[in-house]
């Protein structure tokens, strides 16, 4: 897809209005409407695509704001991963890249979904923000079996601005050696395995700051995360938009969500349900 | 990865717990203690794989649950179709199948993400559930202008049990009929435009029930509706396990993502930010 190719142009209901007018109407200007307007709006100037744009297929926009990289690997849990993605993805000129230990499809913990990575660790030496989702239980221990990707991630954090981790990705930080004696958090069923097997000080927060390591509670807080890392990369009107952007006021129809809250059959059951949902 | 390759078998810490003690201790219990019960329990008797998991490389777990299938098409937004998938993949012996107009990968909005659609839409008859996630502008466009695709969310559309949609995934049910005089909701941004060209009463709910069609508000709020469709499916107290195992207790750090309370400028700025992070 690129603009030149927009289906716009033999669309029933175009909406020639100009970019000018997109960005600044206000309530008849609809996200639809604004296909019209990008349609329209003068092409931008292309610069040469980088190599593993060339390679992969990613887009060719302009891409000067922060390097971000996700980690998959095999097992890695679907909404750790995709939800930081999407909430970074939308900065300025967010360069957002999926790195997998080798370049190709990475299976989720449950099986149902593959996401490709586009880049391997060995073509990735610098990222501004380094994340590492979380995974099904043995997704994380062949993670944290594996020297080489632990050796990996140690090289890459010398240099990010932030290092991070969803979910039981903090134990893949933890096991390259990256939380010891640091206050971090994890899944909520993870807490006690990475205190006693990583000295990590568990918080259980939404999600918790420790110099540039950033780590966050299970799943779900990846987002809540990730718009803190949004407006520390660049500022906060922006993260504020981000999060308007992808209509982020949540309003689950529970509120069985805080371990802390939940009885011993709902936890029990909880583990079940992941346990019993991850591919064996 | 299949439970005969565990590799925990090497790893140096197993917790060679039985299986029946992971579903009933308390505290000590972790996630990843679990892995080592998964490890040791007795293997489940297998079946054959269905062709499309022979072909595919999905998992052979029993899957006598609900079946759900999420569209893919190029430019889907990322969140929309993931969240969703997350929270219904953790229901017991859900089968969850990510479809595209053909299989292989499908590239989002942004550009930065390619999932794979692992069946494609005329292999797939029957589904419980179809998802319908929305897109970047192009992507809709397309989607809406493709007479097959419709034609194929029509058709199933007859025997579903739930067909619903996430964000601007609404504008393409309505662009299939199947939202005209119905009470439905989608990205704020495309009330109006919903409105004016489908028929649709735009409601500004988080997700709104109109029979068996529901549809929800932008890109996130596909997880809260799909808490309630995990409720219709497998029960309350299942859909509130899953929102523990998930860990789901939103606490985002700012409070922008509702449209209405927000103002004119940072609107703007959300379009902006949707607009220039779309891939072209």
């Amino acid at each position: 897809m690129t603009r030149d190719t927009h289906p716009h142009a033999t669309h029933p209901n175009p909406r020639p209005t100009h970019r000018r007018t997109f960005l600044t109407t206000t309530a008849a200007t609809t996200v639809l409407a604004g296909a019209a307007t990008l349609g329209a709006a003068p092409a931008p100037a292309r610069r040469e695509p980088a190599p593993h744009e060339a390679a992969t297929g990613r887009t060719e926009r302009e891409r000067n704001g922060p390097r971000v990289g996700i980690l998959l690997y095999p097992g890695f849990t679907l909404l750790d991963a995709t939800g930081p993605t999407e909430v970074l993805g939308r900065l300025p000129d967010a360069d957002v890249a999926l790195i997998g230990e080798r370049r190709g499809q990475v299976r989720t913990d449950t099986g149902d979904v593959a996401v490709t990575a586009d880049l391997a660790v060995d073509e990735v030496e610098r990222l501004d923000v380094l994340l590492v989702p979380g995974g099904g239980i043995e997704g994380v221990v062949a993670a944290i079996d594996n020297p080489a990707l632990l050796n990996w991630i140690r090289r890459v954090h010398r240099h990010t601005r932030w290092t991070t981790s969803v979910c039981t990705g903090s134990v893949i930080l933890a096991a390259a050696g990256l939380l010891t004696g640091r206050r971090a958090t994890t899944h909520w069923a993870s807490a006690e395995y990475i205190e006693s097997t990583y000295g990590v000080a568990y918080v259980a927060e939404r999600f918790v700051r420790s110099g540039k390591l950033l780590t966050s509670a299970g799943v779900s807080a990846g987002i809540d995360m990730a718009l803190l890392l949004a407006a520390e990369l660049a500022g906060e009107e922006v993260a504020r938009a981000a999060q308007l952007a992808l209509e982020y006021d949540p309003a689950p129809p529970f509120d069985s969500g805080n371990a802390a809250e939940a009885s011993q059959e709902l936890r029990d059951l909880a583990l079940r349900l992941l346990a019993d949902s991850t591919a064996g």
